[in-house]
């Protein structure tokens, strides 16, 4: 059955690669509104394809800022199970634009990777999903299942309308398992099933102490310093041995089974030294960095400001010091408990002399953890092995995509990240890339998977 | 003797209060080479006046920056005593312009103030001893004691080269001791002889963590956080009793005698809770906040920064961190000695996986005491309370004016601190002025002063 549908692919490469091309030289551009025009140009490219495909009801779902793609199939008969596709056509900006190698939106072949931004952050990845959905009706004159479409161009700015959209028109996107290529694999040609993805939390502390900065000879001594009492804070939340302090934080995480850290141990992991260039990791005390990094909830400070930031010296008491905290959860973990915890904590320990403001941020999302013997997870791997000729490694992984857990806590549906990015591929930075073996490969895990659901 | 010299600052105090003005209006910021043909202008004004008054060897000294203002009075007699008068005739910046109520280069009258920039810090003060040395001249036809003049144009910048010059041309400046006006007095005609000045050290601290902001998701848990190891770094070194944990610190240290916590206690106070808007002061346990900020050694924060800073939220763990560190010094504390034990501290304690770089800043000064019973310092109290008609209180001042160290260091002389200044007079910011009951009680201070010293 799939014979005849990845020959279509293969005889019709280029053009089809011409097609992405053109896909992807639309600067779809979510966060400036300069590129609102793109943002419509690329939403209509879909909408067409969507039709020449033989899709129903294709049509963009006006929202307060971008249309969302939506389309049907619902021809492969009452028997055949729905998948939700879901993915999106907006990107991340360029710069810095003179970082790139080539114009980010006129896609260029070097060594095998095909760069351009959005390549594989996630225009390239729809692409694959569209070109296999053409091959399909082109050579079977129909999909192997029902299928509804959900393409967004807001990912890249939080998907705020996509959430109060999905919360709205539940019929709309209700189906029975979702499928999402907006990931990648551990390594090049290394099928990859992510079975989970972290939550998110975050909060915001400042220290106000005197209402302007003091002379620190005249006032040092008398009045208690913001970025001190900020520090001491910060300390208290988090101990040397990367353990949270914070009562209550591991509260419901379920301990580390011995088969899920063999798992851990058998994905070939990078080797977090040479990334980032740091002299030795540091990981939560009994744990593996990879184990930590995968499957344990992480406290960061991602950003610290207070006083006098210029050159040389400047002797200040500042009025106020401020840190951005986010934490990546698993699951057992409810993200606004724990924003709770971290407030209560914080105005626990602060010193007196001055005072605490907490800010919660808004965006947050609950772990996701799918069971990795799902049968339609099962398949999936399956599929992957057999288009990339090697065994599939199951990884949960550090990063957090908040529209999983939103399908999943509205719908109840399992949600298959099949993801063919690589570790070098550069999303959200200069000279995006994606390797045109993922492309073809994937598309053929693609062919067998749609086709591996209604067996 | 005193009376016709009074009578001759009264008689002339239009035209006086005139020709200050005149200095005043010369806009002679040191850091913006903007001004640097104003001050020029300053120093040529200074160089004139004190030709006209008879100075002798009235010479502008060429520096690397700033010309010094130089003269000398040898008429005294050889019995007479010889006094280093050192001020400096540059101010800071007027930035934010818009905070201002009038020019800060017109001078105007209000409510008993003189507002300009550089009314009491440092030119109005400076003027009133060149006015009282005139005074002297045009009445007595010589002055009371042999004089050298010192009028550095680099104050606001770090003195650097009156360091060189201090250090180079040794018997120039050479003298039986010092007075410099160029501080305040703790309340508004409140006689106030400042006695100690603390000294100065610093050091900025950087943690390098990972070679570029690495993505919270996929590298929390393996990557050390450079805030959180900067904030752990700093909450080692003082702890929530505003007492520095850092090993030595206090080797040295001189107790506080119960004397002079009497005098402290007898200081009208500034309410600092009020001046600084904090719900409470904190200070070194066992210490009150006037012990503390007049003679216990301090160590403040005056800035930090890393990673993200602007809206919102962005999830990364950030390249590096940086803290910039100073310390007051009381006697007994070398800074030098100081410098190295913090920087040893922060080896010592820097966790695992982050490399840690500390900057030692160049300035610094070792504290600076004089007897309060020196007869030097009573006759100085004694002129005070004549003028201001009640009783001088000692002080030790938590800030520190590095020259005043220097001028001890070379030539081991009593250096005399009479200044007229007031809590309320807004030095380095908008709105600077000075009260003219400081300044007309200011110079009649100071003629009881010149005229006792030969006596």
């Amino acid at each position: 059955m799939s014979e005849q549908v990845l020959q279509y692919l293969s005889n019709n490469r280029d053009r089809l690669l011409e097609k992405l091309n053109g896909f992807l030289s639309i600067p779809s551009v979510s966060t400036d509104s300069v590129h609102n025009k793109d943002i419509k140009a690329a939403a209509e490219f879909l909408q067409t394809y969507l039709q020449d495909i033989g899709f129903e009801n294709v049509e963009q779902l006006e929202t307060k800022k971008h249309p969302l793609v939506y389309a049907e199939y619902n021809q492969a008969g009452p028997e055949a199970p729905t998948v939700l596709f879901y993915g999106h056509y907006d990107v991340q900006p360029v710069d810095p634009i003179d970082l790139w190698d080539s114009d980010p939106f006129k896609p260029e072949v070097r060594d095998g990777r095909l760069y351009a931004r959005g390549s594989s952050d996630d225009k390239g990845q729809v692409f694959m999903h569209l070109a296999v959905f053409e091959a399909f009706m082109k050579t079977e004159g129909k999909l192997p299942i029902n299928v509804k479409v959900c393409i967004e161009g807001e990912e890249e700015i939080g998907s705020e309308n996509l959430y109060d959209m999905l919360h709205e028109k539940k019929e709309l996107f209700d189906a029975d398992f979702a499928v999402i290529s907006d990931s990648g694999m551990v390594a090049k040609n290394q099928p990859t099933i992510l079975y989970g993805l972290k939550g998110f939390t975050g909060i915001e502390i400042t220290v106000n102490g005197p209402d302007h900065d003091m002379h620190s000879g005249m006032y040092g001594g008398a009045v208690r310093n913001p970025i001190m009492a900020l520090s001491h804070i910060l300390a208290s939340m988090k101990n040397t041995d990367e353990v949270v302090t914070v009562e209550g934080f591991y509260d419901g995480v379920e301990p580390l089974s011995d088969e899920e850290r063999k798992l851990i141990k058998e994905v070939p992991g990078e080797d977090y030294k040479e990334t980032a260039g740091i002299p030795e990791t540091a990981s939560e005390k009994g744990y593996t960095a990879k184990e930590h990094t995968m499957a344990r909830p992480t406290f960061e400070v991602n950003g610290i400001y207070g006083g006098y930031q210029g050159e040389g010296t400047k002797t200040i008491i500042p009025s106020s010091a401020t840190a951005k905290i986010t934490c990546r959860l698993v699951p057992g973990q409810d993200p606004d408990k724990i924003q709770s915890l971290l407030e209560e904590h914080v105005n626990k320990v602060a010193p007196s002399g001055v005072t605490v403001e907490v800010k919660k941020e808004k965006l947050s999302a609950k772990a996701y953890k799918v069971e990795p013997n799902n049968p339609l997870i099962q398949k999936a791997a399956d599929s992957y092995t057999k288009a990339f000729g090697k065994e599939t490694v199951y990884v949960r992984m550090g990063g957090s995509i908040p529209v999983v857990e939103w399908i999943e806590a509205i719908y109840q549906m399992p949600i298959v990240l099949l993801g063919f990015g690589t570790p070098d591929d550069r999303l959200h930075s200069p000279n995006e890339s994606f390797p045109l073996d993922s492309y073809d490969k994937g598309m053929e895990t693609l062919v067998y998977y749609y086709n591996s659901i209604k067996e």
